[in-house]
């Protein structure tokens, strides 16, 4: 195994790492279409989302022609402090499996967040800082996008309210700790620190709070204090851009050895990491200069690609934010209590919508216990334990490897490795107790949740 | 910042990694003292070794002639799944200090296990495996131990037995589940499986369990079952000898770019990682082609090399283990229950012990809250969550890089950052609440855990 010339883990030199952001939507035919103010319904002005996002984040919102932004100094470096990330030969599991199928995998878990979703947070929190804001505000679930936001926002010495869906901050004590050390201001959702958490709370004393709640009272703090700026993790257009990091990396480490994949797999929940990781091979494909399978990998209890209908809808349950065209289940819709997979994002991204929409893309969901098994036995034959999110797409990788060994074709499968499972072992336990079920949304339950929609 | 010819993280590549690990006792002219029978206070023979650890590792503790042991190709493939682990180039630091200092750190804890310790697990399961035994028993405490051992056993298929002392068992679930994510067979100490389980239980019903009687009831199981062996993951020789690779691997990075440390600092419980760190440069000083300075960090609350005496002890609470001459606070020495920060050994490696007593290296310790505070501005700076143990080394090297600020050297400061502090959030939440103490022992406590020593 030692003696093969790819190296079990390929790190491009400092000097190789991407110095710009490639734009995806520049080489799409069909453009993902605008976002919608949720009172008009008419198409966001730079001026109104320039009331919730700072400046030069809108401009990226809405700029589908540059093909390239420049990623500022100061971006990359904090990049270098955890970046490049590795592009790993999974020799082990091609071993194990005993499938002709070459596997890599881009692993994105390897800093404090444990997730791919420093990337933009840096980003995000590096233009409201030039804009000389004094801080941002966000909402968190689980906490893997809270606690990069933390992170990015200490190192830049700007402010952090997190909101933290109520249930989540109880019950995952040490995610909001690690906030913490970060310095981040970690408040339970609903609150009494905004009007429409103590509505809320008025209404339903002892909620556990959602994140739809949570995001209305981050989007109400960072519009009522001069100074701040409201952030989202993903399913942007901007977020793309910036995770569109991962992709380029990949591709020029797997360049570097000659290696083009034949099929790419990446977990979809609002998009961020597969828009990412495609994000130039999907460009290549849409020039004509080379083809690629792109899989995107769903939970079967949040299945938006799917078994969604691909038109408006809002971005967040408590409806205050804009609307998207995208493939959704409609914003009321909840994934059963029993998925414990994350990828609960009812909708996704506007630029994924579109591409699959046109059929550059296939999508495909998968039960959440055969992702746990999948998660395990990775855990076990490559040494890393995976977040759940990232087990949906080694489960599809490892399905479409074992699709190889049938056929003999030595096809070569890359997929997106997003994070780290260290805050998710409680699901985990779940599923070593065989306590952990897979509740589908019947077609009635979708029909419902798309019926409150809009008619736009 | 980025113009500079010395990346942020320095990795070598597998070409360059060791091929064989550095027996440090080779070059001590003073070897370190034999361990004792418990019985017989006779030197332990390879035979009485025998029974306990497998054979090949009996060699290597009794081997200090040899100078480099080749890493079978099996371990060396196992360490290409997460080495070489990166010499990181700590320039936020630097900055953020203002120090001419160059200050680097060898960073162990990129691996799921979370720490250095799985360098000798998969070399301690590794020699098992090849003597056709069935399983390894250990005992661990925090669970870092059991981690590293569960995957290393996972990979090879060999059955682990963690005795996990009950009220860590507990009090933390989570690294429980990820032992057994690996398969491994986690039992709360004491517990009705051994002998001197029952024994503790009938006593002492309501125990938490201690780590002496972890290691009584792992000693037990294996000498006990046919086709196991029991392991340890410090204090002992060949420990200091896996571990090796770190510094092996510190050493070539630093070389490829013509760096010299002046500086090496570690923390030290058992010794391992310290151990390891230095042994290559340990070696050039005792064969006089080098000179360092080097600093092992010990907490003040459980102050072995500080506060100690020099002498043979078990190494064990339950004294079933053979006796070693280190420097030691007494086997029945137990760190105040308010110390949060690892490294609560009771005792150190021989062959540190040994070193450190003919003059070849310092030592200090240092107060847990201070070091949970430089580990927090760690965390903010380098944008690593460091393990509690590991923030002993942070702290000290922070202090040496302010002494060069004062005096304005330009000194070349190596440190190293064991492991990571995921599962050590609870300290970190104590450390936030303001509720973490500083106890230390008194002279009397030190005294009286010395007096109960046979004389030896």
């Amino acid at each position: 195994m030692s003696e093969n010339k790819i190296p079990y883990k390929i790190y491009l030199d400092e000097s190789e790492m991407p110095k710009a952001w490639y734009n995806l939507r520049a080489d799409m035919k069909n453009k993902p279409a605008p976002l919608l103010n949720p009172g008009t319904l008419e198409p966001m002005t730079a001026q109104e989302l320039g009331e919730v996002f700072c400046n030069e984040l809108v401009k990226q919102e809405l700029d589908d022609t540059t093909p390239f932004f420049e990623i500022p100094r100061e971006i990359r470096d904090f990049y270098k402090m955890y970046r490049p990330s590795p592009l790993v030969r999974a020799y082990c599991l091609e071993q194990k499996l005993g499938t002709p199928a070459k596997i890599y995998y881009k692993f994105e878990g390897n800093n404090t967040s444990g997730s791919h979703k420093l990337n933009s947070a840096i980003a995000q929190a590096y233009y409201a800082k030039q804009q000389g804001l004094k801080g941002v505000t966000t909402e968190t679930g689980a906490g893997q996008w809270g606690t990069a936001l933390s992170m990015a926002c200490s190192y830049l010495g700007l402010d952090c309210k997190v909101y933290m869906v109520k249930c989540s901050y109880e019950q995952k004590p040490f995610r909001r700790e690690v906030m913490k050390v970060y310095g981040a201001n970690v408040t339970p959702s609903p609150s009494d620190t905004t009007q429409v958490g103590r509505k809320i709370l008025a209404e339903f004393p002892g909620t556990g709070g959602s994140l739809g709640c949570a995001i209305s009272e981050a989007v109400e703090a960072a519009t009522s204090m001069p100074g701040y700026r409201y952030v989202l993790g993903s399913v942007l257009s901007q977020v793309m851009l910036h995770q569109s990091v991962i992709g380029l990396e990949t591709k020029a480490a797997m360049e570097k050895y000659g290696v083009k994949p034949d099929i790419i797999i990446g977990c979809a929940g609002g998009g961020s990491n597969l828009g990412g990781l495609i994000a130039p091979f999907m460009g290549e494909k849409l020039r004509g200069e080379a083809d690629y399978r792109i899989i995107a990998v769903e939970p079967a209890s949040c299945p938006s690609f799917t078994r969604g209908e691909y038109r408006y809808d809002f971005c967040d349950t408590g409806k205050v934010c804009p609307l998207a065209k995208m493939y959704t289940l409609g914003s009321s819709f909840m994934p059963s209590a029993d998925h414990a997979g994350g990828l609960r994002f009812h909708g996704m991204s506007s630029v994924l919508s579109q591409l699959y929409d046109d059929g550059h893309m296939e999508a495909v969901s998968v039960k959440q216990t055969d992702v746990f098994q999948a998660a395990e036995d990775f855990a076990r034959i490559e040494g890393i334990l995976p977040a759940p999110e990232s087990s949906h797409a080694i489960l599809t990788a490892v399905n479409e490897a074992m699709r190889c060994k049938e056929t003999g074709e030595e096809k070569t499968i890359l997929f997106g490795l997003t994070g780290t499972g260290y805050f998710d072992l409680a699901a985990y336990q779940k599923f070593h107790e065989g306590i952990m079920t897979n509740t589908v949304p019947t077609d009635q339950d979708i029909a419902a949740s798309l019926a409150k929609l809009p008619k736009v």
